[in-house]
């Protein structure tokens, strides 16, 4: 960084810009970042600027330079000379279910890419990837930058939790954005996802952003306001509608199993949809596919051959877990319960009535898997691996009354009455010509 | 205080609730003044609950709620039986030259009021009653509540600062307000004063609210926004014109020799005029005078007669004067600096032409003494009691080219080429025919 004089003074002064609705400078903008960064600016200046930004905006320009700045509050990675134009990675919104990255990473490692995915930790209702591989006996999401480099080096994808050195203003930031209700802001999501992004120096970076009831962005025109709000060249976008769980399984025990499945070729369609269309997009924008459809495809072989999965095994072994453990779970006929912890209790729920599954809410389960233990309320908070729950039907499917339509997987708390009810109020049921289905993506943002 | 229970959970829940411009329950308002009391909701968290009332407002009801749970959150003070009716107190929204309380508070005593007088300390350019007093050599502003209630008992008036004890929510509010750029939000100013006056649990109260270019609220409009939000039975409203100083006198220990002559009825008419308004009002509101005009002649009367000096006194010895000292300031032809320090160095600035004094830019000559020493930046800053200026000339005079029209008293640092240069541009002078006088008191708001 350039050196940079600062009097905490002058941080009132910005804070009634933002405020009174004026655009901040550049110098403003650097003031407030190296002020979070440095601890100079008082928490509830930050509190105060935070909501002012929330409140009056941000224009291209203050966003660009807020995220360019909050990148440079920490280390910017550095790859090899070889490696140009092959690292990238993806983020997500997050979603009910949401195992995109387990299934991506390897299968983009399979196609020559380095992936150097920096995840976060479950948060409300969304999964969290580093809990879900944290289920696996071993797995270590803590690796430094060296290590990091060579499991990249060795495998070519790992997945990890944020450095201390990295991004350092919005650790802070996104911690009291969480507690000051200042999460959805434009520009302040965008600073936050893209200066980690900007921090992994990528040749190119999907964003995977769904819309709908399970969602955090509740229609695709304020999806499309994310993405576009994510400028600069290397950033395409995927928008998918999200109202139910994606795959059939919800909890981070379940998922990791259902990722393997998905890597040995036997993955629910929707998981396959997502995980073609977002790494296809990646291959073609490294001029690694002429096409989507033939990134699509190659994406597609490495989930169909083993290479795929041979990488997430490696991976795995990368960051931790026995070499054993690893190829048990891997193997075609594993048994998972074996290696991964089974929760004590299961029960399965009837469906009410007959007809065509025409919705399952994916919000509803999550907040009733929430309080099972399966999330956290608050960062730090510890959670239940093994509670989650099995979709049993899925959408468009014919079912008689009393069919097994869910499988809860809990411990204590136990699941109770007031919550099995609010489960069964997640499956709608009705005649087949009130089915309305669209397709999973709703539209791909070119960069 | 009811028991009440809270959870730090809710507080991001009800900083939404406010940031999206709803209106918060009483509970809510509650959950948040008790939350800055306990100190359970965090510093960010009161920052961007400001920030959001600064932008989205509150409406009469939700700042009457603030209000009462701020002075509810302390001590309520409570007074003899045989004092009820005679609880009075006035609130200054500041100015250039302030030094009213000094007068107005012992005219009031002199008419058997009661007044617990509880100040504060300069900030910016705006001079505290605190500090003026502090000038005069043992005069203590801090004063435990038994004591308070010992020297209305005996004298009628106190002038003091606030206790611990009282309003502690405010404490807080006031100090995060002060660097997340909230200050001037009426909501956030009307909790602030309306809390602190209401745990004086007063009879009546009138607010001396002041416009122009030397004040916070620069036209009629916005001071009367102001007087409207104080909202309630009790309170009535001065509103006056502020471009030129108060009285002649700015800087504290020249506004005590001020305070001194006016209580000795030998004040300038502008002083005169407030004193008597604000004090004939409050005289005329607990049934003491049967209009204004027979409540500003009382007030005038016993500035004349020698009453109002005899309480200011016995209000000096009974907040820790020596009974030597305050005699000699109140003794009629005091040589105050014999007493009060003088600066080491006085000049006089000249006029540069000649013509009809148009203007006196209080603010002008505010910001060159706060350079001087005479204010403070930031909290717990010192003052230099002695720096100060006194204006040799006043509006409408006519003037000759070379005339002293200011001594200002300085010390170190010494008045620089550039701030003589600044002082001379805050006096305006032009052909007789452009002056414009209009009445001091622009409006009084009865309650």
């Amino acid at each position: 960084m350039a050196h940079h004089e600062q009097s905490t003074a002058t941080f009132p002064e910005h804070i009634r810009k933002k405020r009174n609705g004026e655009q901040l400078s550049a110098g403003e903008i650097r003031d407030f970042v190296q002020g979070v960064k440095d601890k100079t600016i008082q928490e509830s200046q930050i509190g105060a600027m935070l909501m002012a930004i929330w409140l009056q905006g941000m224009v291209a320009e203050e966003t660009l330079t807020l995220t360019k700045e909050m990148m440079m509050s920490g280390e910017v990675m550095s790859w090899p000379a070889e490696w140009e134009g092959l690292m990238v990675d993806k983020h997500s919104t997050g979603g009910v279910g949401d195992k995109i990255s387990l299934v991506l990473a390897p299968a983009l490692a399979a196609c020559g890419c380095k992936v150097p995915m920096i995840s976060g930790r479950g948060l409300a209702h969304t999964g969290g990837t580093l809990d879900k591989l944290e289920s696996i006996p071993g797995f270590n999401v803590y690796q430094s930058v060296q290590q990091l480099h060579r499991i990249l080096e060795e495998v070519g994808c790992c997945i990890v939790g944020q450095t201390d050195n990295l991004v350092p203003a919005d650790k802070v930031m996104y911690a009291l954005r969480d507690v000051t209700s200042t999460v959805d802001s434009l520009p302040l999501i965008t600073g936050s996802i893209i200066s980690k992004k900007g921090a992994e120096s990528l040749s190119a970076l999907v964003l995977d952003v769904k819309f709908g009831n399970a969602a955090l962005y509740k229609d695709l025109g304020s999806a499309k306001l994310l993405a576009q709000s994510m400028f600069g060249d290397p950033y395409g976008a995927v928008l998918s509608r999200m109202n139910c769980p994606i795959g059939r399984c919800v909890g981070n025990t379940l998922e990791v199993m259902e990722s393997l499945e998905c890597l040995k070729g036997r993955g629910p369609d929707d998981i396959l949809e997502l995980v073609t269309s977002l790494g296809g997009l990646l291959l073609w924008m490294i001029g690694r596919a002429g096409n989507l459809e033939e990134g699509k495809k190659v994406i597609s072989t490495t989930l169909q051959n083993g290479a795929a999965l041979e990488k997430f095994q490696n991976m795995m072994i990368g960051q931790g877990v026995t070499s054993q453990i690893a190829a048990s779970l891997c193997s075609t006929n594993a048994d998972y319960h074996s290696i991964l912890r089974r929760a004590h209790y299961q029960t399965e729920l009837e469906t009410q009535g007959h007809g065509t599954v025409l919705d399952i809410d994916g919000m509803v389960i999550a907040q009733v898997l929430h309080r099972l233990g399966a999330g956290r309320s608050k960062a730090g908070d510890p959670v239940n691996h093994s509670v989650g729950a099995e979709l049993l039907v899925s959408l468009g499917q014919k079912v008689e009354k009393g069919q097994a339509w869910l499988r809860v997987h809990y411990e204590t708390p136990a699941l109770s009455a007031e919550q099995r009810l609010s489960l069964q109020g997640a499956l709608t049921l009705g005649p087949v010509d009130q089915l309305h289905t669209q397709p999973l993506v709703a539209e791909i943002i070119l960069p």
